[in-house]
């Protein structure tokens, strides 16, 4: 649990992230961070977090996602349904299972989005697996902190065991999202190096990309084998001698 | 679900009972019963309903618990921590999978005593059976509301046939180990041509890049964005013009 950390992407109201800090703590997660909330620190905040005034006060804020999901090697986005994505969806059951299995390696973040309209297509793209907390089909409302308190639970439970999953640990560990993200930055480069991408043009496939690798979860051995491709096609690229032997 | 009743007792705050409401709805319970509250109806129950001010609009006061719990085969009582008294306690899973076995027969309550300190002993004392939700030892602070949340969404996962649901994307189809095979090859060839591979021992290393492609599953439409970055970065190579431009 204490590798845990939540995390709220543009948080309209105060109250809800004060909310989140008790939802977080009565179920034992300690580890907030907020990217860009609109107001915070705030009195509401503080009012609604009660007795979890400590959560908040070791929040730390960040101007974009990167800070957030640094040193994360597993970055899950919750979501209010399922999405047509090609990218592997867990219910909250499912999901804390998952998490905690892997919790003893490295940092794990869930993401959570605005209260009015969740998170982008774009920050869905840097999660590694999606979250769907299963609501009634009619009336899917379900607000920030409610959805923050139950997968706590869920996570408390898998803690606990009774979440009733015995998943192996991965045997390798995957690079943080900064590393990730530096490599999806070099592969862009690249492909406009070999004049694949059009530049005009380059967001929606690199998304695709990033989605890709993500659902990979490349170690570092595997990252370091990846930069070597994309430095060597880089070079082949600029020296245009293939087959000029070893 | 039709035969869960949700019972509040002697709320203190009414935007608690609002956010109940929300909370029962979004988890598709209606049925909201509410012994001696304090202020009913209130603006702030309202505004916190959000869009499940039906739910409010259909609540029952009474006066006193008998009412509340009139016609109900199975009364809970909620704890934020297990008593010693002499009834059957579970947790909140187990007390969800029970309550839906027996809710096709008659009617069951839930009961949630108030902010301050729950239930009275008498109040539990009604009780066939109390139900608690696990929290952390040393902060068990929970939200009325987020206490129904999270029995809300059990009583759901129960009333779905319990939880734990992996899905693959709905849209994704990955592609076959053959066009893998023939990506693989590609790929070696690509590597060889932009002088990454030594031509002597490229096995070992194509098999931890087979391994790595496995894992992400590249579905047909992502096998062809690869095939055409390995075709644009042989070209590359060989014409040695990666600047020319778009």
């Amino acid at each position: 649990m204490a590798r845990v950390r939540v995390v709220l992407i543009n948080t309209t109201h105060p109250g809800n992230i004060g909310a989140t800090a008790r939802a977080m703590k009565v179920m034992g997660l300690t580890r907030l961070h907020l990217v860009t909330p609109l107001h915070f620190p705030h009195a509401d905040a503080t009012a609604l977090a009660s007795g979890a005034d400590d959560v908040l006060q070791h929040a730390r804020v960040h101007e974009s996602l990167d800070g957030a999901v640094e040193g994360c090697g597993l970055v899950l986005g919750t979501s209010a349904r399922l999405r047509s994505l090609s990218m592997p969806q867990h219910d909250a059951r499912a999901a804390a299972g998952h998490a905690l299995a892997e919790a003893g390696e490295y940092d794990i973040a869930v993401l959570f989005g605005r209260e009015r309209y969740g998170l982008t297509n774009e920050e869905m793209q840097r999660c590694h697996r999606l979250v769907h907390i299963p609501s009634n089909p009619e009336y899917g409302s379900l607000n920030l902190s409610q959805a923050v308190q139950i997968l706590a639970y869920e996570l408390r439970l898998a803690a606990l065991g009774g979440g009733g999953h015995s998943e192996q640990p991965l045997d390798w560990t995957p690079v943080d999202a900064v590393q990730m993200g530096r490599f999806i930055e070099h592969l862009e480069q690249t492909l406009l190096d070999v004049r694949f991408l059009n530049p005009a043009q380059p967001k929606r496939l690199m998304m695709r990309l990033r989605r890709l690798f993500n659902r990979a979860r490349p170690d570092q051995n595997e990252m370091n084998i990846l930069r070597g491709i994309l430095t060597a096609a880089q070079e082949a690229s600029r020296s245009g001698e293939p087959f000029a032997g070893e």
